[in-house]
């Protein structure tokens, strides 16, 4: 078992950018078959995201409320598509702080509000050669 | 329960586009500290790919063996990043019936030999809201 820098226990969700909701939801729904778990708003963001349920893996389609929302400008650069991966952690002010002495750089020094009433925190690309990863540390284990 | 046109039952696996694998398994092995599986060469796409495990998921590192790949491709228009997302089926004959009767645009009519022996096939990110899928029937089950 090899030891890393921080220790995620596996994916928690991807993040699909997505123009709407109402569009991408009958694909997720009715093409791929998968669970529908809710949707929410969350204001950091400006996004409103619905979940869906791919065996451990949560699909998080992410939908911007405005033009400054980051991923309403991740659409307009590089059109709809996989925005990041999430991480699943433990400890997630430990792990931000063993990366950030490791090197690597970090779009949040701090765990900010994600959905669900998670902890997240995001990784700047440069250092991860090109995936937006996110740390997240769920409300509940 | 919800019923879909194909019943993917989890991710198989995210493949993520690197310029040099040699570069870019330090991170996942490191840095992340992921269990790495292995390595081979898949000739239909000319890239050498590696191996980590990641909860139920694995990530693949593809790395371009000529300019000719599809992966050369994507880095030269995109940069690295997340290339493509597997889920894992059975009868993926059937499921790309399925899916092509329901209107949509597949890139392999019929699986292919992808790696580990599996049968892989791709949906067109045209008819995906932009994330490319690949339907995966590992060899073993």
């Amino acid at each position: 078992m090899s030891e890393g820098v921080i220790t995620p226990q596996r994916i928690d969700h991807l993040g699909i950018a997505v123009a709407s909701l109402d569009q991408a939801i009958p694909f997720y729904r009715d093409l791929l078959g998968l669970a529908y778990l809710g949707q929410e708003e969350v204001d950091s963001e400006q996004v409103r995201v619905a979940f869906f349920r791919l065996g451990e893996v949560k699909v998080e389609l992410l939908e911007p409320l405005s033009s400054n929302s980051p991923i309403a400008r991740f659409i307009e650069k590089k059109g709809e598509g996989i925005h990041h991966v999430a991480l699943k952690v433990e400890g997630i002010e430990n792990e931000l702080q063993q990366l950030s002495k490791a090197g690597i750089r970090l779009i949040n020094q701090k765990p900010k509000s994600g959905a669900n009433g998670a902890k997240v925190a995001f990784i700047h690309p440069k250092s991860t050669l090109g995936v937006l990863y996110e740390l997240v540390e769920p409300q509940f284990k």
